[in-house]
């Protein structure tokens, strides 16, 4: 197998993950989450966003979370900023990175976003440029790069049109995200094709869903086409696995201890990690998202 | 990636699956579960074993269960023989395939099997020996290919050896276990690449468990070696996910789903299999142990 030599994680629980949970978490509970996860060695933590609180409460209180952790040198705490209204909250509370998002089906975008794709970039091409003119890092998002909810199967072509955009806009990267989680090698190595002749492989993410188990086969398969950058949600945080129609994050534990068993540095320390994922498994209630976990839990009883 | 253009699927749910369940399972309702994997077009579907019911005692129905299923033309019902004793039984029921099985670590075959992998092949020699004088065909089990729980990692060599062994012994298809779920794709390969040049890869199979939820991107690294058969268990049987210490088989729905999406012919209906293991997890009072089962549950509701 080719494969990288080390892999950026980037950790999504404490955003895309709590952002999908039923229960509302406090902000204490955020911030020891993110501290954890910033002491466990992740290099990126996504740690909130400054949406409208009508659409996405879980996250009204992100500037007190922001305010709340202790920023560790050479850690990244990004946020998703949706306009310009949410960049000026973002500048407020001093952050060094903001993430956009854009999806790859017309019908995702106009349920999701309530717009078409060509507005979303009309909206997102001043949000880009002033958080750049500030020195600010811009991280875009894809959804749907496999399929969407309501259209069924996306064209690699579509995808590919889209992460172009957001590259032209000034992302550093651009995280592609199987949103419904269906996708397997397959699909994903067609959609990479279609997408790294336009924003080369160094500055592409994975974002798997674990929805119907292929997370990690599809990172495998990502690994080996060159992708160094990977999304995951400690404790499979963004969908209890045993709710109906939940679709988790692939587990950051999962993910590691594929990368590990692969020789692949990331950084990340594993039991940290999972002591991080098991705590806010507790706090929530339930068991872990991540097998990983159950089964070092498992082993220390 | 190259792959292989169609995969057999080996059933192991009503046997491996069963026999590690906490609860016993009645004969008819092991009946049902292995006429509907045959339906689902599984050709191979593992349907017990003749041990010591001391040992084994939810596989001391396996009589009764072979003499209840209706058995499909084209479908194997192999099932486990640990000596002549359970030979003389197999013959009494008239199966057509058994299955023997050694381990890669000394200390695992004493545990499990009371003997050293040297007794254990003066054991099965004779075993294989009468059955193929008697026309049936003889399918090898190898335990622990990649780590052992008792003395960790073994060595490639080693399961070479072992597989080497029970292909002298007319075994047509030798399964390496990683029985305890702990590998990932690195350690699968040098496994295989270990094997194959003793045992041809199209005499082997892989069987996977998914304690660390590794074991589809270790089926999709096997696939990619030229693996073409595959074990699994309906619904994950053999371990309840969500118990402490479960180290359940990878489930037949999440392999066939990552099949499909290759667009690997298996001839095996992705609803009936799924069906078939929602009906035994609805016995066992539990949720499915596969990804793909609950994520089609969630979509029907």
């Amino acid at each position: 197998m080719m494969l990288p030599k080390s892999v950026r994680m980037v950790e999504v629980g404490p955003r895309d993950g709590l952002q999908n949970e039923a229960q509302p978490v406090p902000a204490a509970v955020k911030i020891a989450l993110i501290d954890a996860l910033a002491d466990a060695g992740l290099a990126v933590v996504e740690s909130g966003s400054f949406v409208s609180p009508k659409w996405v409460p879980q996250m009204a209180d992100t500037a007190m979370v922001l305010a709340g952790i202790q920023r560790r040198p050479g850690v990244s705490y990004p946020v998703l900023v949706p306009n310009i209204k949410g960049l000026e909250e973002a500048f407020k509370s001093g952050v060094e990175e903001v993430a956009i998002f854009a999806a790859a089906s017309e019908s995702f975008a106009q349920r999701n976003t309530n717009c078409s794709i060509d507005e979303s970039f009309a909206r997102f091409a001043p949000v880009a440029e002033r958080a750049l003119a500030a020195g600010l890092r811009v991280r875009g998002y894809i959804s749907c790069v496999v399929a969407c909810p309501y259209e069924g199967p996306v064209a690699p072509a579509d995808v590919a049109m889209v992460a172009d955009r957001l590259a032209a806009l000034g992302c550093y990267e651009v995280s592609l995200g199987d949103t419904i989680g269906v996708g397997t090698p397959a699909q994903v190595l067609a959609m990479l094709d279609a997408v790294a002749p336009l924003v080369p492989v160094d500055r592409l993410a994975v974002h798997f869903h674990d929805t119907y188990g292929q997370a990690l086969a599809n990172i495998l398969a990502s690994l080996e086409r060159g992708v160094a950058v990977v999304d995951s949600s400690v404790a499979g945080l963004g969908g209890c696995p045993y709710a109906k129609g939940a679709t988790g994050n692939v587990a950051s534990e999962d993910v590691l201890y594929l990368l590990n068993g692969l020789g692949i540095s990331t950084g990340v320390d594993i039991d940290r990690l999972a002591a991080a994922g098991d705590r806010i498994s507790a706090h929530l209630g339930r068991p872990s998202g991540s097998r990983v976990a159950r089964a070092l839990a498992s082993k220390r009883h």
